[in-house]
């Protein structure tokens, strides 16, 4: 089966096609140029170089947050038109979990932290685990925003060495390391960011597992309030 | 820093920036097209994308080889011409080094194999140890071209669990499982064949380690003669 998927949750814009066990394309950008000027030209750009036929589609892989709202709603917005255009189901891949299979076959606690500002991080707690001749990807905190202190608490508490990815380790790493050193590894430059490879390669799983809705049913995962959400709150209860 | 890498050791032509601990970007494709219709096209690309100005990039990185004869010299033409151009020193990565860094932090021995042709393929054995706050990738065989059997007879004696990746894989899976069942697993889509993030962000430590050439200097690793010179020397000696 072959899958489109975009990933736009963070600074990282990125798209794939994947088909089965291959990605025919990924093009991935971490560049300060908002998703709305990126996002489309590169799905076109990726299409035309590999000659896709938009009819041979059988899905959309969208990372559905947590995440930028502007972001989140610009990925989700790209891939609602798509699949209401051509008729395609939608697959929601939690940006979390997608970022932690950049880490497949990892010997160590797979830990993804996006920055969330606020002392917080968008973050979960992943293993991979040996299971006949492959590995699975086993959930042990789902994904969550957490100040970073909480998280650190946690994996400290499990014990095990733990690799750590995402746009929110150049803003922690300096107090991951004073709480953990000896224990913790960073990802390289080439798998420490968003890859829409692997969420269309974890959306290909879900979508043979029946995990896909329609367009209409499909809205991104926020996890927490937005910053005008919050501050009417507070005005209202103030 | 910054660098530009390519791989276009197989089918896969792929070229990224990367700067420091980030790829800025990275555009892969697996399909059909000759590398000389992709590779300038697709640097071209992510460079207006991502505004790149040329002055600033320290270095370019090639994957070296091994590969597909005509793959590898495309991109070595391609980088020769770059570093002649701009007058940049070149960093040399082999192609099985830079793939089995796609697995980075990875539990099992890693094992990169390409389709060589004849029962053979060109491959590598890699270990990745903790090392400190990170990790270091080893060694254990250097990349080398041999038949299948040849391989997997290694590998068993090793008494370990295996990750494979590469384009060999499609092509000797089923080899592979017969002998070594239980102690493999196969990289997923997202991470299975060549990446230039992978070898930038190789050609980065390389680079800090002084080992850049300049563009005169280099050459293509076959490790093989080409079908061509077979020929001629079969004709010689016969």
């Amino acid at each position: 089966m072959k899958i489109l998927a975009m990933d736009s949750s963070g600074l990282t814009a990125s798209v794939a096609i994947v088909e089965d066990d291959i990605a025919i394309a990924e093009y991935s950008v971490n560049y300060k140029k908002t998703h709305s000027q990126t996002l489309v030209p590169m799905l076109d750009e990726i299409s035309k170089m590999t000659e896709l036929d938009l009819s041979t589609v059988n899905a959309i892989a969208i990372s559905k947050g947590p995440g930028s709202f502007t972001g989140l709603r610009i990925g989700s917005a790209t891939a609602k038109g798509l699949g209401l255009a051509l008729n395609l189901p939608i697959v929601e891949v939690f940006t979390t979990d997608a970022l932690a299979y950049n880490m497949y076959g990892c010997a160590d606690l797979v830990c993804p932290i996006m920055d969330a500002r606020r002392e917080q991080v968008y973050t979960g707690i992943y293993e991979f685990v040996k299971n006949g001749d492959s590995y699975k990807m086993n959930t042990i905190m789902n994904a969550s925003a957490l100040s970073i202190d909480e998280l650190t608490d946690k994996l400290v508490a499990m014990d095990r060495n733990v690799m750590f990815l995402g746009d929110g380790v150049p803003v922690f790493a300096d107090r991951i390391k004073e709480k953990m050193a000896g224990k913790i590894s960073f990802a390289p430059a080439h798998m420490n960011r968003q890859s829409a490879a692997s969420v269309g390669t974890l959306g290909i799983e879900y979508f043979k597992e029946g995990r896909s809705i329609s367009a209409d049913e499909h809205v991104p995962e926020y996890l927490r309030l937005s910053q005008a959400e919050r501050e009417r709150n507070e005005k209202i209860s103030g």
